[in-house]
């Protein structure tokens, strides 16, 4: 019987914890620094010979830093003599750049795919793929986790009537998903409609389905600069809506994003924690909802050889 | 025939131009820039179908930054259809980490190559690897470039007598090299020979060979925090020497270097510039030699599938 290790890498130490405490367990002992020149210094401070090692790391920014931190980890774990090298990344990075849009660009969501199996991982569990499409990138296991049971549930509790609610989808891009959130709330959809009438002329938003006097729950994957959720709310409002909520797997936040949402109709942010929030980003309008338990289960499913698909819905 | 394209990123953008001039032709247009949330947006803005492209790159810090930079680009290259992919990797980071030193530790300068392969780079252009065998870890062809010579051709301008010069190797490690500048200078070479007698005990500094009354000119490959070779520049002064140079190939100079250099005995550091100095780290003392007509020679003579190991000496 091969024994289960867990480590954890800098990116997200706190959600680390969190599965740790959650499955009743320690965090193996690794260091994790950098040298004096920014290079990456790791050591595993405990024997994983024939272990099943889970590394848990998000790719958020610094995001370089977190996939190379990550790469040499797996390295060092391969030539520690582990069974098998697990990634539990809640948030892979680069995930947006997962086809070529323009001529002679990278599809770096597929390079980072290469990057882990060359280093040697053998399974990956993500959460919420920006396409669900980049699982066809590795040619190694990888589960696909969902937060949308999450956030469903943490808006059930919110005691809003069904007829009062409408989920929204901020995109023609993110209509399943919001299909997936409005079936557990027993809700209907809209779709924010964008379109350019002409090349450099300002977009056009177009609501499709009803939102007069009701309240939007606008849900996406990744909130980035915030700039999309947040003209989708005033749109929303525009349109009539009484009260507006956003939600999304990833908060990236990046940029103008907290001064944004502090600034919008927006009344509240629901996110989880994939990617740790650094204290600048702690805004009073966000919700932080834990994936530490489905996390955990994951990850004793996954060890214990059971399918893993049952966390899925 | 297939044509040469030159291409740039980020690290060091004044020897790529140099390299380019050198060679009689322009830079590859290329945009190389970070979205709002820290991750590498590239793109190749001409066509390199059935080009032989070459990407100037040194891994050196932000080191992360810089490697993933070459990977994405190296992805771009090869979809783009590109016949070869050169990388020129004037410094190769992470080249200290050649071998497990301890226990569950990883050896991150194979790590690098073997990405370097999976982003799809056919060939590798680099110059004075931590360790010659850094070489092995390719299996793709790579050419190994030299400074000796630059620097030994430096030192023959300042007019010193051969027998009033003596080539101080800083360690065990690095007297081949110092061999190869030796011979160029006709001069005699000499070691500094450390040990710590047990544990937590001082090093012990020794000179093996006779630095009395000589101009003492220390060579290493790599000058980091610059401990070693203030250290050994001190030790030679207390042994007689009559003055101490210094030089390397590489100048990370991270920490306290400049600092350190600054307040040595050392009375010039010749370097190279495989690694863009900062402005932070143009010390008076420094003089920076030229590696761009090498790697113009070694860019040439691999376009035109001539051998590049005549450079070697
Ligand atoms: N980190 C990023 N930040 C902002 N935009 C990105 C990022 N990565 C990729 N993109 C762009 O976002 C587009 C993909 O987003 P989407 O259409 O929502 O799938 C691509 O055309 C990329 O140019
Ligand atoms: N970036 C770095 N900065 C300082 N030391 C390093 C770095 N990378 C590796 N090392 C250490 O340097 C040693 C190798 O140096 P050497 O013995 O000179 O080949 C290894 O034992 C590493 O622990």
């Amino acid at each position: 019987d091969s024994k289960l290790k867990l480590f954890s890498l800098n990116s997200n130490n706190p959600l680390a914890q969190e599965i740790a405490k959650e499955m009743g367990i320690e965090l193996g002992k690794s260091s994790v620094k950098t040298f004096s020149d920014g290079e990456v210094q790791i050591s595993i401070e405990e024997s994983i010979r024939g272990c099943d090692v889970f590394i848990v790391q998000s790719t958020s920014a610094p995001v370089n830093e977190h996939l190379m931190e990550l790469l040499i980890m797996i390295d060092a774990v391969k030539r520690a003599s582990a069974r098998t090298i697990n990634v539990v990344m809640p948030y892979y990075g680069y995930a947006r750049q997962d086809r070529k849009a323009r001529a002679r660009e990278p599809i770096t969501a597929k390079l980072v795919a290469n990057l882990l199996e060359t280093a040697g991982a053998t399974r990956v569990i993500v959460l919420d793929l920006h396409a669900p499409q980049i699982q066809g990138f590795f040619d190694i296991l990888i589960d696909h986790l969902v937060a949308v049971p999450l956030i469903g549930d943490y808006f059930s509790t919110k005691g809003f009537n069904s007829e009062d609610i409408v989920v929204v989808s901020p995109d023609h891009g993110g209509v399943t998903r919001a299909r997936k959130l409005a079936e557990r709330l027993k809700a209907p959809i809209a779709i924010i409609d964008k379109r350019r009438p002409k090349p450099n002329v300002a977009e056009v938003m177009n609501i499709v389905g009803n939102v007069d006097g009701k309240i939007c729950i606008l849900i996406d994957d990744i909130i980035d600069t915030a700039g999309t959720i947040t003209i989708g709310a005033n749109a929303l409002k525009e349109a009539g809506a009484k009260e507006v909520y956003a939600s999304c797997s990833h908060p990236v936040l990046s940029g103008p994003a907290i001064e944004r949402i502090d600034n919008s109709v927006i009344k509240e942010l629901v996110v989880t924690n994939t990617i740790q929030l650094s204290e600048e980003k702690k805004s009073p309008k966000i919700v932080e909802l834990s994936v530490a338990k489905l996390m955990a289960d994951a990850i004793s499913r996954v060890y214990e050889n059971k399918s893993v698909s049952i966390l899925f819905d």
